[in-house]
């Protein structure tokens, strides 16, 4: 009730318990089909054992969807719990009423105002999210949130003993308010029909797909988790690609991949441009971008010379990676840097490496230079007709980190914590448009 | 001057400048040899094309050793900086006088107060840091110091034109005071002997290695940052990993590798035991750990039965992963709990998940109940018998994340910010024991 008031829900809403007492502003009553109002859903959060109680009655009322948070079904892995679980799937059996769960967190849907966390972000945006651990959802929406990502439909579906994953995924990939999916699976009891809404989804926008349970010790973990069954690493690694999806590892993989989709225009190459403020990364982060298939190219003196017209100082390598150095200073002249670097053609994408702990020596001297400096690089960046993003390694505590990171994110600049991340991000980005390009959604 | 007067500096300071002005409160002369004491170090920080002429100047003085700062050497790949540095190199032959640089930041070591950032911690702590590249140097101390780690000797070393890695790695081998060392290399003019120097200095203290410049286009970025050659990137793995050094690949790994390194006990294998507070992120981390090499075995039913005696609540799982769930909330017993895991002989260490976005609603009912928890973890943590580390994934802002941070490392447990590079630390710290009780210091 809390999150749904935090959340804006404009409807109605019902507080329904044993004793029929009002809940804080909401009134209460015995059953749901006491309520003198029609009821769209009804969200169940009581022990398993009393569920097909309330389902007859929300049945009686012409209720005609639920959502069962309650745990104790199947993903116990005892026999009660499974008898349980199967006669729920027996009752719904021709029934209109359809049943997202049991064990889970439900729907989360920031244009309707539904949702399951009063901290989820009030706004609507591009990601639809398909998740069968709750947990996996609330962590991964709030971390998508702090990067500034936002989303369209997030549904926890647990058990999936009715609504499943492949329903969940023809949903989102027809859904106009959907530009991305997520999907985050442990077990798949539609195997055929799940590779087929893969194929689907990832033919209309980005499908990234997070398998938990790969391995035999993960698949144990999530059997007592969503009673879900595992596969093998490599077949399920297989099935994502094949299907067109990417296949991500970690949420936070699933994040900054996401962040490299949604804001970044298409992939061209795999030509990096890197600009550093100091030289010191520069050359262990070009080791790390070719390693990762990126290519950083060396300039051509033609545009090496052109460069030194905009900025020529001691210290400054007018190359690839290009290292401002002492040039850093001469934010005005980032603008024109920026434009030569975008129109020569010798890149496709451009990488910032903002590295904070340089910004010390200027911000004692010129207090307040590190916010000027960095409003410049976001409108150099911004307008320099190619791919743009930040990386930001995390070095020092140094509150400027947080309000610049919110500064790019406000211009739909990507900003990655480390430049492994960043890495991971593009070859993501690359890999979708590369597919794009080459027709097929299988590359 | 700054830096030595933040970091504590007791001994005498001059300041030497063409009109040989006072800067600050310190006397300023116009040469070294003009200054009315002896002279212990020369930090130079002139025009290249002046360096003869001062360090004439300092040889004049009986100067034994001098930092030269200024860049515009061998670096720049230009025949006039390269002759230069020749130049500087012939005249060092067969004199007392030693050199490190040109092009570096020198050396910081704060139990004497000697350093180049003001803001560099003022205690020493264990680790010694070879590194031919400043900017590294920098960020590498600021990101370690940051999460509680502290260094004995730190030297920036440049382009070598004389003091060198070799010897360097071979003083650090040899200092009591340093208990792990660290390496980043970008050339290797001393091939064999540097092979020969990290044998050695593996044979004592635990060496991480990050070679720069192991790619082609890395090469060239470091040719042009430290006028250094570069290997092929197989070639360097393969030499580090036989001379018994850890091979790492970047800056965050070095510094996440220490903390398991120098804050937990010898690793005796590589059975993990896991600790969530919400199953959600379990089945992911468990996959990611068996991936990594470790193992993430299920509880013996004898195990699982005393757990249930410390804790029981529907939710909890109590196996491995162990997800504490509403358990979380019975703080008092989580000793016993991690005692019993600790006494049971089947994990061989454990990791706590602490995802903090599970400590809003307890929060926000009881506020305060944070702080709780994670001393509860924390005591339970230090004294269960097993190595144990924490994964506290960045999900959201959150302020107490930096305050528990901090006291897990005030208690030298480390703190990791993602399980990924938990896992990548844990790799590094058994792999060094795996060394170790195989008796070579080779694989």
């Amino acid at each position: 009730l809390e999150s749904l008031q935090a959340l804006g829900f404009s409807g109605m809403l019902f507080a329904v318990n044993a004793r029929g007492e009002a809940v804080g502003e909401w009134p209460g009553f015995r059953r749901v089909s006491e309520i003198p109002h029609e009821v769209d859903h009804v969200i169940v959060a009581i022990p398993a054992g009393a569920i097909l109680e309330v389902l007859e009655d929300c049945a009686r009322k012409g209720v005609r969807s639920v959502t069962v948070f309650s745990s104790g079904f199947g993903e116990t892995g005892e026999s009660r719990g499974r008898a349980l679980e199967q006669e729920v799937r027996r009752w719904l059996r021709g029934r209109a009423l359809r049943l997202i769960g049991p064990n889970c967190m439900g729907i989360y849907c920031p244009e309707s105002g539904l949702g399951f966390r009063p901290d989820f972000p009030k706004e609507p945006g591009p990601i639809g999210f398909v998740s069968q651990s709750g947990g996996m959802t609330i962590t991964g929406v709030l971390m998508a949130a702090a990067r500034g990502l936002r989303f369209s439909k997030v549904i926890s579906y647990g058990n999936e003993a009715d609504v499943n994953s492949v329903e969940l995924l023809d949903y989102l990939a027809q859904d106009p308010k959907t530009r991305l999916i997520w999907a985050y699976l442990e077990g798949a009891p539609h195997g055929r029909a799940l590779v087929r809404a893969m194929e689907a989804a990832a033919r209309t926008k980005p499908l990234l797909v997070l398998k938990g349970g790969k391995t035999e010790s993960g698949g144990r973990a999530a059997a007592s988790h969503t009673g879900s069954m595992a596969g093998a690493p490599q077949i399920w690694e297989g099935v994502i690609r094949k299907a067109g999806g990417l296949s991500v590892r970690t949420l936070e993989q699933m994040v900054d991949t996401s962040l490299a989709l949604l804001w970044l225009p298409p992939c061209r190459g795999r030509r990096a441009g890197m600009v550093c403020v100091s030289g010191g990364l520069s050359v262990n982060y070009t080791d790390l971008a070719v390693q990762s298939g990126f290519e950083v190219p060396r300039l051509s003196p033609r545009l090496v010379a052109r460069l030194r017209e905009v900025m020529d100082l001691p210290g400054t390598s007018l190359n690839n990676p290009l290292d401002l150095a002492a040039g850093y200073f001469q934010y005005p002249a980032y603008g024109q840097l920026f434009r030569t670097l975008g129109e020569s053609g010798e890149m496709d994408f451009i990488i910032l490496i903002l590295a904070l702990e340089y910004f010390y020596l200027p911000e004692s001297r010129y207090p307040g230079i590190s916010r000027a400096l960095v409003q410049a690089f976001l409108e150099a960046g911004r307008d320099c007709k190619l791919p743009f993003c930040v990386v930001m390694p995390q070095v020092q505590e140094d509150p400027r980190q947080k309000e610049f990171e919110k500064k790019f994110a406000a211009a739909r600049i990507p900003v990655f914590p480390s430049m492994e991340r960043a890495l991971e991000a593009l070859r993501g980005w690359m890999k979708w448009w590369e597919r794009r390009r080459s027709g097929t959604s299988s590359p």
